[in-house]
């Protein structure tokens, strides 16, 4: 079985994007603490490419796709020369960064769904795969940095799309595989929800949604 | 060879007792914290079946349970709820939540050392398995939550009982293997060792018990 | 084909050593913090052997040496035992503990990249492994001990010399595959680039040079 999204040039070319604006971001977050240049390398390279490292880590692909993808690792490369210099403009030019790096959530969702169904894992192991891939990145990069992780300190909705696109992949694809889909009605599934993913992220910040806590109960003492 | 404490429906129920109360526990820290639901999920997953998933990634088997077993993951998933809303009673019964805790201790050294032994690794990597299962979940949710992690702040005797409970473990396990022991004896020989983990690992905190910490030296400045 | 600095008894000489000084100096940071002697362990055990694990499970190699190679954990269980008596000792011998990381930095650089070839990797793929293997157990620790990890915090050379040590590596041990060096040429090599990997450390902390950040940019403020 071909995935839909890696079968084309132009979703290559998407996913390009996608990992040099996600490290991009990744990266501004070393340059605002004035890290060094490898500190910024390894933090581009972590945003960018370490969720689909322990992706591949859990569905025993050796060696993952972070460490031996040249593209990709070239495209880090690029980002973190990139963020060095112009640092202060895309610290300036934050909602075209954010809807960039939604896109990279949709996609790298869309993805580690996708990949971990290649392997025949059950749909349960490919929606974790596919958050993983999304969110395992962003994650990794702030253990490191010894921060607590945005997605946990920010309760804006981040996981939640994530969750969504991975599940809506595992029947999208599975609907392929049986033949209920075309390549193309599945090309068109998985590029809205891409579109659905970004824009239930882009809204939850716009509209300041958040995931509530715990049951609020009374005379508790925290 | 068969392992003795996954043959049994019993045993069973046992490890899904074990993972609720050890991710209701975990949970615990999150609610604490304010945190969203989604960070509620992570800490009780993680929690609950981390351990797990480094084990089994060090052993090569793919993908990790924590990610593949439905009834563990649905047993985190329950939990996680179960904590949103109990958390002041869960608060309230911490002795039996410890002793809750210790039993987790106690089945993880020992499931993990048997699995590992039946992917025929060395008894010493057996027992790092063993160690690993059951304090690693523990270990990388408090990574991922930005605190020293319990086990080393915490001097009480934790991976202490985990490590006599592993070490013991491979010796009835080998027993077994070998013909000296029989199937029922095997089974009395794992309560054995996990009750005496547990009494170990309670005893420890009611008396006070620490590991102690480098050799006290005159004239040196920390 | 057989790696030259595996094949000989005086080399693994050299890696105990190393992996016993490595040990030393990480344990000196638990004894400072007054942890107890099970977290001694932890922070010596993965100081040593940590970035070995991170290499062999991102080459798809189980168990990791780390938890099966009895000689290397035995070496860093001594290296705990010592730290936790000497440490006064260890912490006075800056110099000389410092040259024995820089020692253990350079090997660690070359036979990780060594062993990633050995599996058939790409060039890029076994730099990677060598710089993993070489500065991956420093990091793992700090992540754990809760501290921004010294490689992004002290901009010392540090990572530079093990990438260069790792691309120069992929050059000798090809040449040698290739039959254009001899095997003991290859060993000459390798000793050479350890040496250089030393040199490069140790004249970076003697004269601090540093790894420039991100370009200065009038009127931005952090």
């Amino acid at each position: 079985m071909q995935l839909a999204l890696e079968s084309n040039a132009f979703f290559w070319a998407i996913e390009y994007l996608a990992t040099f604006c996600c490290g991009l971001l990744g990266g501004l977050w070393a340059v605002r603490k004035r890290y060094d240049f490898i500190a910024i390398l390894m933090t581009v390279w972590l945003t960018g490419l370490g969720g689909g490292i322990i992706r591949d880590v859990l569905l025993g692909i050796f060696p993952p796709v972070g460490v031996s993808n040249k593209g990709l690792v070239i495209t880090t490369l690029l980002a973190s020369c990139a963020v060095a210099v112009v640092y202060p403009e895309v610290d300036g030019l934050k909602w075209t960064m954010a809807t960039l790096d939604a896109l990279a959530l949709g996609l790298y969702a869309v993805n580690g769904t996708q990949k971990a169904l290649m392997y025949h894992t059950s749909g349960m192991t490919a929606v974790f795969m596919g958050l993983i891939t999304a969110i395992g990145g962003g994650l990794i990069r702030d253990v490191l940095l010894n921060r607590v992780p945005s997605v946990i300190g920010d309760s804006h909705w981040y996981t939640v799309p994530a969750l969504i696109g991975s599940v809506l992949t595992v029947f999208s694809t599975r609907a392929y595989a049986r033949g209920v889909l075309s390549f193309t009605g599945e090309l068109v599934c998985d590029l809205l929800i891409v579109a659905l993913v970004v824009c239930l992220r882009m809204l939850s910040v716009k509209f300041d949604w958040k995931v509530p806590g715990a049951i609020k109960r009374k005379q508790y003492r925290f």
